[in-house]
This record gives structure tokens, sequence and C-alpha cells, in this order.
């Protein structure tokens, strides 16, 4: 992931951050708001979740003109207690909302110890990853937990795509190492990894998806025939469908039956639900003491003997972290695709495009 | 599950609870926890999880016997704000101090919307579903997190069994229909699973374990060579991984190498580490409506098309759910291995033993 071909150009984060920032300003969203958004999509391509970041922008920038994006929300809790909330998004950007949603789970957790903290009518907010990791900074463990963006998975058996690939986010800070941070799908593959591979005209291994006769589908040409298989078979169909009535159905957002696929239409509102939940550490013991202990688990993962041909033992989030660092350094790279599709975009807006040398 | 072999005898429940509280009555608990864990016990029996409930009971016996159980426990909160809780077990059975902590989940859910309750020198406590459903009776979503007693899974790419099976359960109630209930290990088939095929001498299909070289492995006899592999891989290694650090050293429970075997040793105390959250459904919406989407969604599932030789499409627990109501109708079998054993038990003990007639 840290990699890249050596024709990519590569752009510093500030230069991408206030690209994005230009753009959603020339839309209508207030500066600050805008600039939240450019940040938290940057330090996506920054960790590496290159299907999340500003590769999103043209797909945002339809919608908001689609009038499937409310470019001033009303973003506000609507239920809550000392430990709870429940929060409306009122349509507006999925980082926006749950930007949101973290702090107030922060608030809430430092005194409860624990909050839970259901968003509905939110949007697509990018990898599940940034807002587990939110609560790290105030020493809190925090589960995220979402509805997907479109449904491309049937229950375990059938054929109908009433689920999404809901995916869950942990992240738990350790004192020395990187934060532990699993950010997973339900199913054995993203679908963008589909389309990855369909651009790169290579086949599927077998075991991420299969065809409506449950055979192994390779070619991921013929993608749209086939379903992602979840991980675990029907454990991972029960993840989904778990995640799904915590996110949406308790949220009183949209799952199963009602999910819009938000690659086809620009224009309903999606009614997207997420949760966060944030662990206040030092409600349970000393911070200090769990960070080392965390260090210690780390460790002896890392050293356990290996199996031939395996060259290290990672827990997850370590390569994330070091696309970051390695990104941080030396700028975030992007194929030449996807800078003409936004220089072009931003010549459509009328703002200032990305800068054409370093 | 709710097959049994025509040789199988049959008991009532009632008399199943009644020999299980008589036995460890026998050996020093008071008599309402015997019956409290006996119940537990047969709970799990009625509901097909038959490696997690009378059959437990000899080895239980043992490790009362032998120093590692505590039959007088001060089960006490030892850590508390209004919406968490740190559990210690003080060495007693699982099933007593999980008990407690969902009561302590429950009264602090009711108003503060969420509760999480944390465990530590707890024991096994038998299978996930139990406490993750404890929450229904009133209006609550139950989640249940344990460290498993014994580690039969390496760190992705590695060979140490440094983690367990950490099982994850879910219960989310319905209207009409039973509830969902999801209880599952993070490795693709449990250890119990492995150790059924040995006994029936037959082979496992590929997926379920591998050798020290990454091979396939199907002979069960071989199964002390291998290692249980993670569900989605990585995916499944990361979340025993995240799911040890919660129920186990953010408890200050054992996980990672300081897990004890307890099928070898029955001396040491496990220090069992296990989590319970609560959400109280009120919080968040009118309990009936969410009810009745629950059972919106399990129709829309069910009805599904499904696949050629798919004969039903299932929700997680329905099996189980079945399994019980087939069993307390017309009782829960028992091969005659385990009749033997627990007879004996019974005689060795000083008790009453199973009735030998219907």
């Amino acid at each position: 992931m840290a990699q890249s071909l050596s024709s990519d150009r590569r752009f510093h984060s500030k230069d991408l951050e206030a690209f994005v920032a230009r753009a959603l300003t020339a839309l209508g969203l207030p500066a600050s708001d805008a600039e939240q958004v450019a940040r938290l999509m940057i330090l996506a391509d920054l960790r590496g979740a290159d299907g999340h970041g500003i590769f999103r922008l043209p797909q945002y920038v339809r919608r908001i003109r689609a009038g499937g994006l409310n470019v001033g929300p009303n973003i506000r809790v609507v239920q809550e207690t000392e430990a709870m909330a429940l929060v409306d998004g009122d349509d507006g950007m999925g980082h926006l909302v749950m930007r949101f949603a973290v702090q107030v789970a922060m608030d809430k957790a430092k005194h409860a110890g624990v909050s839970w903290v259901g968003v509905r009518q939110s949007n697509h907010a990018g990898p599940a990853a940034l807002y587990a990791m939110m609560p790290l900074e105030r020493d809190m463990i925090g589960i995220y937990i979402a509805v997907g963006s479109a449904n491309h998975l049937p229950p375990w058996g059938g054929i109908d795509l009433l689920l999404s690939t809901n995916p869950i986010a942990f992240a738990i800070p350790a004192l020395e190492e990187p934060p532990i941070i699993l950010d997973m799908a339900t199913t054995v593959a993203a679908y963008g990894k589909v389309k990855t591979k369909a651009q790169r005209g290579e086949q599927l291994p077998e075991g991420w998806m299969i065809d409506a006769f449950g055979r192994p589908l390779t070619d991921p040409k013929r993608a749209e025939e086939g379903f992602l298989l979840p991980i675990g078979g029907y454990k991972g169909y029960g993840l989904a469908l778990i995640f799904g009535l915590l996110a949406g159905t308790l949220n009183g957002a949209a799952f199963g039956r009602d999910v819009i696929d938000f690659n086809k239409d620009d224009k309903t509102p999606t009614n997207t639900g997420q949760v966060i939940v944030a662990l206040n550490i030092a409600q349970f013991s000393s911070v200090e003491t769990f960070k080392r202990n965390v260090d210690e688990v780390i460790r002896d993962m890392r050293n356990s003997r290996r199996m031939p041909g395996v060259e290290r033992i990672r827990v997850p989030g370590e390569q994330s972290h070091a696309t970051w660092l390695e990104r941080s350094a030396t700028g975030v790279p992007m194929n030449d695709t996807l800078f003409r599709d936004l220089q072009r975009l931003a010549s459509d807006l009328g703002v200032e495009g990305l800068p054409t040398s370093d």
C-alpha cells in the first residue's frame, strides 16, 4: 500500500487538504466544515486507504450538486443520557456528523467510563478507522460500526443483496508501540478490492466471491453476477446483520432493503447509520499500566515463532501506521487518471487546481 | 444439533438441573449458587450447546477439588461509574460471576442507556449466548465478550499459541420472531468440534486447521500439531486479539501468554476475563417499533431468493431456538459414555445419580 508506481505524482498532504477544502467551500460548505472534511479525507489517503480519501471527492461533489447531501446541516443530539446519545446528522457529510458524534462520545465517556453514540441521517464518512482512532487522543478506546453505503452481500444461502459489508473498527492505545487499529469489512474482500482487480485485469482469488449457484467467481468482470463472501461463512453474515441492526435499525437509520446504493443514486438521502463507542481507560485501571500491557501483548505476538516464508508478524494497524509515516514525509501518491479528474473538477468548480509542480 | 442417536437417553431438564445442583452442593457451593449454575449449565444443553453444558460437570468437579475454583467467592464490584463497572469474581464459578455482572449491567443501563461491565478473576462460564441473552428479559440488547479458557490460535503467520478462540455473542430482541442471537468463536471451527470429529473418526474439512508449515491439516488425530484457522484470515486474528484486550487486559484479567489451559491445569486460578454490554432500547426509540423493525429484517432475510440446494435461510439463533423448543418438550439427549461418567461421579460424590428410567 505504501508503494506507488514510479509514474505517480506525489502531493504534500497540506496541498491536498487545501484543494479539497477549496472545492467543498465552492459548493457551499462553511470554511471550517470544509477544512475538517478535507483533513479527514486526506488522513485516509495518508494511512493508505486510497479508496476512501480524495478519490471520493468527485462522487461527493456529484451528490452535493444533486441535492443528496446537505451543505449546511443542523447536526444535533436528539436523545441522550449521561452515557448514550442519538445524533441526527441532518444529511450532512458523514465526516462532520461522525466528528460531532465522537466529541459527544468522548465527553460522556470521561465521567461515565463508557459511552455509546448512535447516528442517523448521516452519510459515507470514509474509513472506519478514522473515527475509532479519535478517542485515542484522550486515552480512550474507540469502537466504530457503520452500515455500508451499498448492499453487496446476500444472507447466507440467499441471492438477494440485502446486506452491506458493514464494517467495524477498534482502536486501542499502546505506550511505546503504535496503537492497535483493526478496521475490517465483514466480507473476505471489500468491494473496492474487486474493482481494483478488474481495473488491473487480474483474476480474483477463490474465496472472495461466489456466483448465484454458489460456485467460486474469479473473473472480476463478472462481479455484478456474484456476491462477496462473508468472513467465516455464516459468521460473517451474522456479524453484518448484527452491525446493521446496531448501527442502522436501533438509530432509526437505513438497513437492509432500505439502504440506498450511493454509487448509483446521487439524489436520495442515504440516512446512513453509524455508532461510536468510547471507553475511558482511566475508569478501569492506570492508563500507563494498561498501555504497557498492550505493548507487551504486541511484542509477544511479533516475537512468536513464524511459519516458513513469513517475514514479520504484524498487529492490526501496523501497516497503515507505516504508510502514514512514509506518506507524511514523502507525500501522497496519485495516479494520472485521478489527477486529471481532479483538475477537471477544479476548473468545473472555478477553483484553483492541484499544484502542477513540486 | 437437535438430532440424537436413537440409543441416546433423554432427560427432563429439571432432572438434569437437580442432579448438577446436588453435585455442586456436595462440593460446598451454597444451595442457591448451585441451583443457579445448574440452571445455566442445563440451559446450554437445552439450546444444543452440548459441549458447554452438563458435559463440563466432571471438569468443574475436578477443578473444585484441586482448589482451582472458589466455592464461596466474594463476587463484588471493585470500580464503577453510573455506566460501567469492574467486577472481581474472586475465582468463583464463571456462571455466578457473569450472572452477577449482567445484573449490574442491566441496572446501570436502565438509566444510562448503555453499560459496560468488565470481569476479572472469573472462570469458564459456558456458552457466550447465555449471558448476551439475559438482558433480553428487560428489553435490552446484550453483547458478551470473553477470553477463551485455552490458547489454540497463533498470531497470523506465527506458530506460538498466544490466542484463544475468544468468542463474542450478541442478542437482539424481536417482536413475533425469536430473538437474533449470534454466538461465535473467532476461529472457523471451535476446538470442541475438532474433538468431536476425532471421536467419530471423521476427517476435518479443509479450512478448519493448518499445520506448522501452513498446510491444511485434515486428520483430527494430528490436531495437537496444528492450529485453528481464524475467520477471514488476519481479520479473525485481529478480532481474537482485540477481544482479548477488551475482556482480558482492560479488566486486569489473563490474556495471551498468561492464559492457563484449563483442560490441562485444574489448580491454577485462571483469572478469566469477560465483558457484558447492555443497551436499553427504550433510550433509543420505542421498544415496540424497534422490535417490529427487527421482525421485518428477519423476514426479509428469510424470504430472500435462495441458492440451489438451500432449503431455508436462517438468522443467527434460529437453530438454537428450535433445539430449545424441542428439548424442552422431549428432553435432553445424552450418550452412554457421558451417562456412565456422570453416574460414577454421583457415586464418587455420594449423591443421588441421574434417574435410570423415565
